[in-house]
């Protein structure tokens, strides 16, 4: 498969066969598909060592390559990350299934019933990059949603892979599954990420997962809808009348908890009326931490000894102990820096104010908005989802974490007696 | 504005004015809303000659260009029509107010509370030809929505919409909202298309309206996500346990009522044993209204003076007085018929048998899936949302006909009291 028509075909024949299996999957009840997701942690045990061995020769190669350490990081498997992997796959066939859920069904003046069903979305290609857990992840998620699925992982996994693939293959043919339900593309060359981002007719949805510039490039190049994640740009907004204890608290975790995940706070907004007495409290704290600080003018001010903020600073997500501070006058103020610099991730405000809480979570345009708890949570498993494919940062279908039921939308149904329109 | 850089420009400022008029106005009330949509029907009321003035000039212009009278008709605007225009903004008016709705709070155990709160999608771009009601309708459906928009119609209907949308900047500005929440792109080039499909930075969603070739130039080159109506391919599917008299009304109401339609039917299906006694009666029929009838082998059989279909007519929308007919050995065969001919828009099964009906509903995969109706029904006015900005036939963010909620998203609200993550 060295030539691009060879790819497209291949990538496309792989498409439509998921498109088929789709078909049958989308009519199988939950007993079938936990079925399946609970053999798959069987097969998954048994080859363990399997698994590992094609995972020593991924990590390698990738050690030859010179990969570095953060991305080796990801890469490698264990009997620890195995047995993690199974936990997850249990916790998915443990979930209530969203399909076939039907709700707002009415009776129209003509006595049609009207309401919705909740449905997969069809085929849904996963495009990511070196975490081969990823690879067991979506496809359990996809599959207990209804959905087919192809995965596109990076080719420093691809041994791993091709082995995940192949138990869960097996896992959905032993328990009456198409095998076709889930599909490794075996092919990590960039023409098989375009193939797939060029086949509305097969493919329903992409969802890319890895560093903002992959997944920048296929929004850019996709003719296919996206379910994205782009920046988490954070904020934590110290009102007027917060709590001292919990500001300190709250703004102090969501910058130190995890500096790598994009639900750490980047930037941190104080009312001008609580910058002096809360920010160098905030200071002493961060310092023990290494954590350095950009401030505005006016932060200079109360902070003398730290650096200067640029205007790039506002729009920064560092992923590093570093953070922007900025003093404000208004809670009005505040909101609109976090609507004009945030990226619509997750924000939150410390108050003891129901009027400004209420007209922050009104007024923040954010996919998580939060009163007096740290951005840290903005992730599926705290949400109560049990697992998520991903953080959205997109407007429409879904916003913040999705899980099964992001994976879903809903059909109209139409119950009639013979009806006719006149 | 002839230079392609200046109608970029235009584009995206206009684009980005929006932008902070949708910040004030997500964050308005519906009384003020609705005393903005109020305002717009009297001033259409107390303007009425002038958007008739405004209209017989695109007419004139229209008529000298010779474009065919079913565009002429799209065009055309009087009395009638503007009190419909001014119904229907009233009627919206009446609508709940989806934005601030909150649902699924749910507490969590460490005593966060965490739900879901709807809120508008942002800027919208709607892309439509020649019917100047839509610019009314549109604005109107955003507005409530609390979405800012931005129009382009079609050059035919110019001078119509700059009067409407004049009238709508000032019913805004009276009641107290921002103009720049409705705006009328005045440039008709294709290179004002182009430019609101290249700027995802500013505009949240593109809707488009009108023929399949826009719609799907639009799809191929948007980067800013779409929602949109490709084609109408519907079906009626006639079981074996049809009650004879509701499939004969509804396989003849769901072609004959309208041809034009995109929920209208464009192929049959009938189950072998019940092909000999209802396709007789139904041919019969159609004959009374000059349907042609294409057939497969089996139904020339039974119908042996009708036209053969070919493969093309199980695939083509006809919105003429065409009609494919197929004979099917199962609901089976006719599921899967439907899922890969159809579009995904409407299908409906005339039964009386519960687990026939029970399984037509699940396993089609259309956004409208109907038991012993019309597929005519398939619209936002029958389906109770009082207005409809169009239907969609995609599988993510919502499917078939778009009402208010199709225009908004949910995000995500976390109420605390200091957490902070561990």
């Amino acid at each position: 498969m060295t030539h691009t028509i060879n790819i497209q075909e291949y990538v496309r024949t792989t498409a439509a066969a998921a498109k088929q299996a789709f078909y049958r999957l989308s009519a199988a009840d939950s007993a079938q598909k936990n079925a399946a997701l609970l053999r798959m942690t069987e097969l998954i045990r048994q080859h363990s060592s399997d698994i590992l061995a094609a995972n020593r020769l991924d990590m390698q190669q990738a050690e030859a390559k010179g990969l570095e350490s953060a991305l080796l990081d990801r890469l490698q498997l264990n009997e620890n990350t195995l047995q993690t992997m199974c936990d997850g796959l249990q916790q998915i066939a443990a979930l209530p299934d969203p399909v076939g859920e039907m709700d707002e069904f009415r009776t129209r003046p003509n006595g049609l019933q009207i309401g919705k069903m909740r449905v997969p979305l069809g085929v849904i290609g996963i495009i990511y990059e070196s975490r081969p857990n990823v690879t067991l992840d979506a496809a359990a998620l996809c599959l207990k949603s209804g959905n087919a699925c192809i995965l596109r992982g990076g080719s420093e996994a691809f041994n791993s892979n091709l082995v995940l693939a192949k138990l869960i293959k097996q896992a959905l043919a032993e328990t009456g599954l198409p095998e076709a339900a889930v599909n490794l593309i075996e092919n990590t060359s960039r023409e098989s990420v375009g193939a797939m981002l060029q086949s509305p007719e097969w493919i329903d949805v992409i969802i890319p997962r890895g560093g903002k510039s992959l997944v920048a490039r296929i929004a850019a190049e996709a003719r296919v809808p996206v379910i994205k994640h782009l920046d988490g740009i954070c904020h934590v907004y110290i009102d007027q009348a917060a709590d001292t204890e919990k500001a300190v608290n709250i703004a102090f975790n969501a910058k130190t908890s995890r500096y790598g995940t994009c639900n750490t706070m980047e930037t941190l907004l104080v009312h001008e009326k609580r910058a002096a007495e809360i920010l160098p409290l905030l200071a002493e704290k961060y310092a023990g931490k290494g954590v350095e600080l950009r401030g505005c003018p006016r932060t200079l001010a109360v902070l003398p000894n730290i650096q200067t903020a640029s205007d790039a600073d506002w729009d920064t997500e560092y992923l590093a102990p570093i953070l922007a501070v900025k003093i404000v006058d208004s809670l009005a103020e505040a909101v609109a820096h976090i609507n004009i610099h945030g990226s619509h991730h997750t924000d939150s405000i410390v108050t003891e104010s129901y009027t400004d809480a209420q007209q922050f979570l009104r007024s923040v345009d954010s996919a998580s908005v939060m009163v007096n708890a740290s951005t840290r949570f903005a992730d599926g498993f705290e949400y109560g989802l049990g697992a998520e494919i991903g953080i959205s940062t997109d407007k429409i279908h879904v916003r913040g974490p999705v899980g099964l039921h992001g994976l879903t939308s809903q059909k109209w149904v139409v119950l009639g007696n013979g009806q006719v329109r006149s």
